[in-house]
């Protein structure tokens, strides 16, 4: 784009030849709405509405109990699981979907650091996602016995590995910068010190293909309510690579990861494969809004949508150079879209107002301390009309410093 | 009841002076089907169907992101726990709402081992739901270091009792004969020997009144979908006393139990309270109805329900023995109501095939392993009109031996 004006009609010409456009209607749109924080919560698929209407008014209300048989409930985590496992490069039996995106990365953590028993160091990285920095320290606290954190980012990796590092776990694509990293060679390296690699793909499932067993990847584990567009809080999958699966140590061990839950024994017997990292009784509910959002994703086709969100963030880009030049916005996700995910963030001193001042204005983004605007572009939901539209908002909340009055500078208990 | 002949205008008349009797008009009740399994998954409140809509279509269809402040779902954990309290004996600041009871049990444990340090040994009942027998087995495994699992009944806890024991971790209301655990005694006999007790309230919370600090309990979990009507999988509780609420710790740290999770800190920092216990993000939908089925049991009110379980199980105990003369069905619950939960179980040789039997002619029970016919009376939904007609069905099961058939007899994956 660089050098060529981006106009109106550059973006209707885009909507035009968009292969993705009718996805948009599959989606509830609300009026007045533009979002760019579908990284955050993703749209209602309107599939998901009417599949809450069937769950709850006809499965749970007239089928009661017998559901978990008759609409096939009790099959949900590991269904669930092998309809994401294609758009992460696993196979369908390595994927299972239960708990949250935290507790299972608990269970990859455990269970990794258990088959390195002679190994007390889990590496992660300080500007990883704080869920992920606070279950490892957890983990260690729990463990005790020498158990440690260390800290490293992805490209100083070398700096701390060494026999003692049983696990490195870290982000795909980073939640503030959208950075992607290189899954496949840091991978190699944390092999090659004989640790395992786990993966958060929180911001990078539904958002770009991944190839988890093309990388080598040990575990991953990963959000429902991001990009998968499954509902708020929707619940997170886990990904064990099969050549860990025969040996592999759930430590939430459950009953519904028993080799044979209802024959309600009196001892733990690990079932075979992934599913033995299942616990508890899954959110059914949440659950169901989860598996009817990702036939949707698959639908699109995870090559389609990586094009359209390169290409829409590199316009976003592009726009904010050429609209709000002079506004101080200044970009901190890499440069090179090949090289980020699919949101984008620029750092301006008063950020945090900025993000209130353009929410007045209908057009959501994300704040992320200390000082980032992060602007989300979910491919399969936003127009290209959309993303002018929002640019034109953003540079007319910076050309008259809208944000800069109190009532946008009062910090919320949540943003 | 003992002598006095039961009729249907026995029946009839309870139905008509039973001050519950409105409340089966809030739950969607299916022609044709008599419930005895609302100790499995409770009925659908007509609220939660509202509030399934309501969630979906308006609040995350609509509001997206800003839902968590606007609809209040950040304070979702605290205000279901804190409206779950009054039903447990529980200060409105003790309880929480989120994972499953499963994981919420191996924050628990963990939690409570981690005050006993130089204690190695939690102690459990081979008779208990098997996931809290698993549990306790997961988390000595992950900690090592001497950490070991021991089974003995609460009645014979004296046996196994001395200065190694950290943590006992018992149901309050067996899953299996329904009989209730003198809680306070036991609790103070833990107590005695410096060790943290914890209760298992999966089938005690909304079936009849529980007093957690009466009993001076330390921790308590329990199961949203039960007697609570939450929804299939809905999420779970967690009380903590409020003594150990400066020092206790939680394995699972995730972001949304950190003291301040919107500041994304580095470092993991506990909040203050009951709410460290939070994890990951909350399954908002599966919340969103078990929060609007509290509600109705907190109208109903403990001490209203308990009369009428009481009434309810001891007349089904009358009935099996005046209708079912002969057919070998034996009371395997404390004969003594006052000794018992809301379900009944008896025991019979072919009890998983008279089960399905059962389910043939409508009525809905379960089987639980080897061999017992389980019939819960969720009072707020059950009629003792019910009561009457599904002993009238399981009489003509047992005259006609329906269930001495290939159909009934071939056991399915679950039941």
């Amino acid at each position: 784009m660089a050098g060529d004006t981006i106009t109106p009609e550059t973006m209707a010409a885009r909507d035009r030849s968009d292969p993705l456009r009718r996805f948009r209607d599959a989606f509830v749109v609300p009026e007045g709405v533009i979002y760019l924080d579908g990284n955050s919560l993703g749209m209602l698929p309107r599939a998901c509405a009417q599949r809450a209407r069937t769950v709850v008014e006809q499965e749970w209300g007239r089928s009661l109990i017998n559901s978990w048989n008759e609409h096939g409930w009790i099959d949900m985590p590991l269904r669930i699981g092998a309809a994401i496992a294609p758009l992460i490069g696993a196979g369908g039996d390595e994927v299972v979907v239960c708990d949250s995106t935290s507790v299972n990365l608990f269970k990859a953590l455990a269970s990794a650091t258990a088959q390195r028993p002679d190994r007390r160091t889990i590496v992660t990285n300080d500007e990883n996602f704080p869920t992920d920095v606070y279950i490892a320290e957890g983990l260690c606290r729990l463990k005790g016995n020498g158990y440690r954190l260390r800290a490293a980012p992805p490209d100083r990796l070398a700096d701390v590995l060494g026999d003692d590092v049983a696990a490195v776990a870290y982000s795909h694509v980073d939640y503030k910068s959208a950075r992607i990293e290189p899954m496949s060679e840091i991978t190699a390296q944390i092999h090659a010190c004989g640790a395992l690699a786990i993966w958060d793909l929180s911001h990078s499932a539904g958002a770009l293909p991944v190839d988890l067993n093309g990388a080598n990847a040990d575990f991953a584990v990963g959000c429902g309510y991001k990009y998968l567009n499954g509902g708020p809080g929707a619940p997170a999958f886990l990904f064990a690579a099969r050549r860990h699966h025969d040996h592999m140590a759930n430590p939430l061990s459950g009953w519904l990861g028993h080799a044979a839950p209802f024959e309600f024994g009196s001892r733990y017997r690990p079932a075979p494969g992934i599913a033995r990292m299942i616990t508890g009784t899954p959110p059914v509910v949440s659950m169901a809004l989860l598996e009817a959002a990702v036939g949707i994703i698959a639908d699109a086709g995870m090559q389609r949508l990586r094009a359209k969100s390169i290409d829409m963030t590199s316009l976003l880009v592009d726009l904010i150079a050429q609209e709000c030049a002079g506004a101080d916005l200044v970009l901190a996700s890499p440069p090179d879209a090949a090289q980020r995910g699919s949101h984008v963030i620029f750092a301006h001193p008063d950020g945090y107002a900025i993000v209130q001042a353009l929410k007045a204005r209908g057009v959501i983004g994300d704040f992320r301390a200390p000082h980032f605007v992060r602007l989300g572009v979910a491919p399969i939901t936003l127009s290209y009309a959309d993303l002018w539209n929002g640019v034109q908002q953003i540079k007319a909340v910076m050309q008259a410093r809208e944000w800069d009055q109190d009532q946008f500078r009062t910090r919320a208990a949540v943003t």
